[in-house]
């Protein structure tokens, strides 16, 4: 499986419905399926699932359709699932809570070693057994250990500031959850996860 | 201003940016800006900034740029900020529980009138003043009030089910957070924030 380069993003972000779609159907113990049937479950054609698939390798063979277990685990290999990666959470507020206690993202291979936040009223708790530390000791925790991940939940104004010392501080992607665009280097990821903006875009859609 | 019709999803997500950016604008007390110079903060170019806001009338004047706080007003207005939109929220578990806490959400007009869930150990306790209701009664209260919107944090399981209560009840849109994609009349709008896809998408960049 050779993979190509310059995938689009458009194509990449299909891929984890592709495989959200396939893990159920692991689940629901279907063998094979075609990209006509697979298509008409997610909402995409055939022809567009086979050139998106193609981008990665050979899949699935003509009239015999794709072997499910097989695609999903493939799928998987492409996206980085079961490979573990160590995590700091940042902000133990609302949005941070819930994040620190969804289990979900472990079976992606998120683990979240420390979680920051400024308010002395929250640090020393726990959430599912990792410990608020103090923000002041973030630059130090990413010296001593190795982190691949900085999950971000503080609020706007605070928001670059700490992306800074995440950047620093060695970590190559960055799951963003502050209204706020970041600056960071070529070599590190952002995902953005806009609530507002995302809410806005329904608003707007049910008034059209 | 003339709204003109079929514009591009692509530009409709651009847009609660754009909202973004000209409020910071503001609460900065900027006058006016230039496509150019709101392109650079933005990271689009000036040119695909006129093309987007020509999407939904005319806009500033050339060599003289726009008027901040009028084009804030005026994209508020497009994406229908201001209006008051009553929600009902369905599974306050973490991720329910942050929406329904999270209050920059009132600034667009949000607002959360109940809030359901099936867990009896809920039941009756309160988030921001608002009661969790018991998930039998939210036919009749739908049946009883003016909907809007569901807001949709359940888990994938029972997703659909709650959606077609949601829909039956008369709401126009929905906002989903469980990592399903739900079948819904044309008329109804859905936003999906799918967590899980969006770490994903982060892990395969990261492993690139």
């Amino acid at each position: 499986m050779e993979k190509k380069k310059n995938v689009s993003m458009a194509v990449i972000k299909r891929m984890p419905k592709y495989y959200r779609y396939l893990g159920e159907l692991v689940k629901n113990d279907v063998d094979r399926i075609s990209s006509k049937e697979l298509g008409e479950k997610i909402g995409f054609t055939a022809s567009q699932i086979r050139q998106d698939l193609n981008n990665f390798g050979d899949f699935g063979q003509q009239g015999y359709g794709y072997n499910v277990k097989e695609l999903h685990n493939q799928i998987g290999t492409i996206l980085g699932v079961g490979k573990e990666y160590n995590a700091v959470l940042i902000g133990a507020g609302n949005i941070g809570q819930a994040i620190a206690n969804y289990s979900r993202f472990t079976d992606i291979g998120l683990g979240i070693t420390a979680i920051f936040d400024a308010n002395p009223k929250l640090v020393g708790m726990r959430i599912r057994d990792v410990e608020i530390k103090d923000i002041d000791e973030l630059k130090e925790y990413l010296e001593e250990n190795t982190i691949d991940m900085g999950i971000l939940c503080v609020p706007r104004i605070n928001a670059q500031k700490v992306c800074d010392v995440l950047v620093n501080g060695g970590v190559k992607g960055i799951w963003n959850f502050a209204p706020i665009d970041l600056h960071v280097p070529e070599t590190v990821k952002v995902e953005n996860v806009h609530l507002s903006e995302s809410l806005l875009t329904l608003v707007y859609q049910m008034n059209k």
